[in-house]
């Protein structure tokens, strides 16, 4: 079996990733595979209470450089709390959104340059990164339907315009291309078996100790 | 009359910067001067939320790069909402603490390096810095008395023993003399009178524009 591996799932919102990262992690898990499933912001104690601080309060209540500091203080401390730990057990370790989110709202979509974002991420992270990452890749206009169907309480980022999140698409497209030894982008507006078998597709054949172990839930 | 001025006190706890700033934010105003007393961490309404998780809890709670992300977020919104528009103003503006602490706690004393959080700083302060920095240097034992005999609730930085605060005030003056055209050096052992006197002293001659006009206020 493969040592400890971290996988990060990125995109807009009503993406699908948190479905998805769900779905996977079970799978994992019937695999054999301790598998420990997190969230950016947050998942930790501390990154939750500075997750709180980041989303609450109106849209001008930090800065985009302000954010991007908090948002950074919040993976720290989950990376140095909960992931780096498990991933030293051996354990799997899935995260719904990490740091290239921050690259893609805060850098792209909210106007700090993306040099700026990867300055502060090398000083901070010191090569820390995840060992694959899926883009959830989807029509902004299919994903705010999507959200709005959900009928959950929008945090500040859904409350922004359809604009924003074609912005916020191209940079993580924009992102993935640069670092495409590490992304593999998915049609995110195929339906939810379909994203899930293209997945474990993706995993087996990367990881290949998985195969014959990992399938898809409604095979 | 001199545009705005930024003047920052540090130095380690017990040393007087407190009550010192208010002294001269006292003397600054009969003389005329428009003047904004503030401090660090805290100062706005944001950057007292952040404050409020980077001291409570226990020492552990946050890593050293965790909690001077979490400083540098709180100095980020000081220095935008409220800093840098009283500067703009034409007011002087006395933060007692500011960025060297952060070098001096996070880089020296709690051991990430004064080169990591140097090349933090830059990365997000874009150049600014105080126009005047007053380093209040005292004996840590001496130290240590005072803020016993304040009988105030020790934060977190207080109940660290003397060898972290010897170490602290090396780091201040070490600071200090790389940034000698900054930084001015006053002995906090001395009275309380008489420190204010070596202050106004220090502020008549870097700013002839007030000779005349500020005066100790024992004088």
């Amino acid at each position: 079996m493969e040592a400890g591996q971290f996988i990060t799932f990125e995109g807009g919102e009503g993406a699908g990733k948190t479905t998805q990262a769900k779905l996977l992690c079970d799978a994992l898990e019937n695999a054999g595979v301790e598998t420990l499933l997190t969230r950016e912001p947050g998942g930790t104690f501390g990154a939750e209470a500075i997750r709180d601080l980041v989303l609450s309060g109106s849209n001008e209540r930090w800065s985009g450089m302000t954010e991007l500091l908090l948002m950074y203080a919040a993976r720290l401390d989950h990376v140095e709390k909960l992931i780096k730990p498990a991933l030293a057990r051996g354990a799997w370790v899935i995260s719904d959104r990490f740091a290239d989110s921050s690259l893609a709202y805060q850098g792209y979509a909210r106007g700090l340059g993306a040099q700026k974002v990867k300055e502060l991420h090398d000083t901070i992270m010191d090569g820390f990164e995840p060992n694959l990452t899926v883009l959830f890749d989807i029509d902004p206009i299919l994903a705010q339907k999507r959200v709005e169907m959900r009928g959950e309480n929008l945090s500040r980022f859904d409350k922004q315009d359809i604009d924003f999140h074609n912005v916020l698409r191209d940079a993580f497209l924009d992102i993935a291309h640069q670092n495409a030894d590490r992304f593999v982008t998915v049609d995110a507006g195929a339906g939810r078996e379909a994203i899930h078998a293209r997945i474990i597709h993706v995993l087996t054949m990367r990881y290949p100790s998985l195969a014959g172990k990992l399938s898809a839930s409604n095979d």
